[in-house]
């Protein structure tokens, strides 16, 4: 099943920079994870915020609660999440069921 | 560059069935016009609801505008849209910039 | 996995009381079915509004988007679907994953 | 009577982990007992979200109030209440009224 | 237990005065009966607004709901039912738990 | 004239639980004169939130602001104010005008 | 008393100009005549809506209220009342407490 | 040209009572001034909020901005401008253009 | 002053295309003029709604509500005004104060 | 592609006064430079707030994002986007498309 996923970013503001950069690393290593395993399907940033819309898929919103909250800036996140049901004009066929990884084509 | 859109789909109540089915025929066949072309990347419905979320492809907004005004339902559909923004840790390296057909992998 | 959804219910106001009826004793048929399936869990109405609250099981958002469409009265309702993942401190151990038919004891 | 309850976690910034986590067994303790009287009868995580939806079952406000303000980390929870009214079409036959212990059938 | 409500209540437009006329002194009447067996407790307008805020005493949820579906002008009223827990400072001691007719001071 | 208001409390993170204790000890006695003249006519909890509703009678909202700032723990309340106007359906014959004691039948 | 007014108008589709030209031709005498008694103190337009801030007086919320529906185009308007209370520092000392008519300096 | 300006207050919670009510005399100094060359019209404050309700005129929004800039709680201010355009029922004939002093009446 | 304004057009649903047709050419036109004098400054599309946001200059909101009233959708127009205070950054240095035509650049 | 951009700037608390005024002296330098080159079309402040409304134009939202964020003081602001596409009616002729500098006529 899919989800679309909105993340808003929020550091305490008295958190190092030094802080932050090691925090976006180990972050980028995570969702490099996800999306081989095909969890993170596609990801983009809002422009202007500290904050991104994102494709995800997992077989159910507990499998996808532990992918979300497997990120290492989860705890300065608040994230929303939008269920998705398979359209019939979709361009790709026979989404991903759970996540499983793809070739991504 | 890559829109999020959000259109919800409100037929007048005394649309006979017969135009609302024709409606959805055409509105598929421009549906995949316009993912042939790249302009339509992926679309979902929302569960309970007739309403859809889709990520788009456009050179600009004014060229989003023209593709979504193009659909069939165009005139009973209320139609949010989001700018995207490419993320460092998108699956999906390069994104196609324009909406111009790509091989969809 | 498991949805909350809220319903709200709007008959046209021309609509006789007849086919509300009508419509309302169809629905109560078909929510039996459902149950007896296992796909509606719970349901509750909303105090003084023509709405309610009900708890869905269903394999992922697009079975849910099947079992709500089939509803007679969905051509009036609008619904909204909130995802549930399981939560440790759940009263009820391993929830029905997909909304299979349960002694729901 | 049954309630409909959201409740949104915030721990402060600077608590230790290992406070939260004394916490968060306390918690657990806390609402198996209330699980265990039938106050407490489903509880789901927002995925996501440090939040929660919950159903709820007392005598009346007054008595739910004191259940949800029994809860040890009720002082960094945000909760909003929704009454529900028993629908025709429930598939649980004469929920119970006050929250009583029953057997969870 | 008691709630707060508010009803916003809107006519069709083709409804003829005579008509209107009619349902408010139906309403008055069934106010009067609710409030003579203490459900309806206190009722105000919302200056400017076809609108009113009022203290109902019911059993539960589902006994107010049906004091309110009971309401001549309910087809044409929405409303937004507010539970109330008893407060310790409340000038009214001892609140009526169900609505039973009580001598109201 | 009579009010709804809508009265939000938040402490301070830091505030030791004795300095809360001793407020809404202050807070009580206050109460109690303001309802033994009839300003405060009614208050109930907001279940699961640290708010309350109440009514409220004074002169004018000016009288209003006055009573509700001699709260002691006013500096830690967010309050809206909902005017209300008589109804002629309301159970409470001629409400006291200016909040001015009366017996509270 | 003063209140902050926001009122918009809807006139329904179908009415005819003329009718619209007769309603507020009869809804600036009647805004001349509360005027004239104090009632209405200060009436501004909404820019780009057809919709009106203003400023009233009146003893409390009820004597509001009938002022308000005695406009003659009431049946199309929804307002929204914000009470007001007197600020140490506005520049009208001693502000008319009920509408009563005033000479306005 | 007028505008309503609503005013919302927040101190920082440590600062000190001392200060506060210092900047209220220099605040209520700079409201006399603005008020005598007419700039600030009417001033209300909010019931039961640290926040008021005020008229204002100036020749356009900047000057506005230059002129609640400079009251001295405007750091702990957060403002919200409506424009407002003259109504022909306006009780106020010939609303003064840019809050040049006026004789008030 | 200028100004940000957002509209949204909403033509009746029975209204032929021919008209629709003639009223967007008179539209065209009016907006021409509106631009010639400098009242009209931009205008762009709300991609993907029947909206558009633009930013327009009169001497104050009196000036400009007659300037969007004279548009001939203005019937089927709901718009939204924000009023514009100079920036110091701004690259426009001088904006035109009260839209008197300019040469634009 | 042009957008719309409204950024709300909340300097912590505790900033020194020196440390804001050099922030807004880069910001200034900033500002010109992206106005220099057309990425900074247009740009007033919101009356009564520390925020501003912009027209800004860049390649797409991954471009923008990249201006926005390299403002000095970014850190601090909250930003909104609002994708803008050509109106027929938008007086300034084939406006630029990516923000390459133009004259600015």
């Amino acid at each position: 099943m899919e989800f679309l996923v909105r993340m808003k970013v929020a550091f305490p503001g008295e958190m190092p920079e030094s802080d932050r950069a090691e925090l976006r690393k180990r972050e980028a290593e995570r969702a490099s994870e996800l999306a081989s395993v095909g969890v993170l399907v596609r990801l983009w940033r809002v422009p202007g915020e500290s904050a991104n819309w994102g494709i995800w898929a997992a077989a159910d919103a507990t499998a996808l609660h532990e992918s979300l909250t497997s990120l290492p800036m989860f705890p300065y996140i608040s994230a929303k999440v939008y269920p998705l049901a398979r359209h019939p004009n979709d361009p790709l066929p026979g989404e991903p069921a759970d996540g499983a990884a793809t070739s991504g084509s």
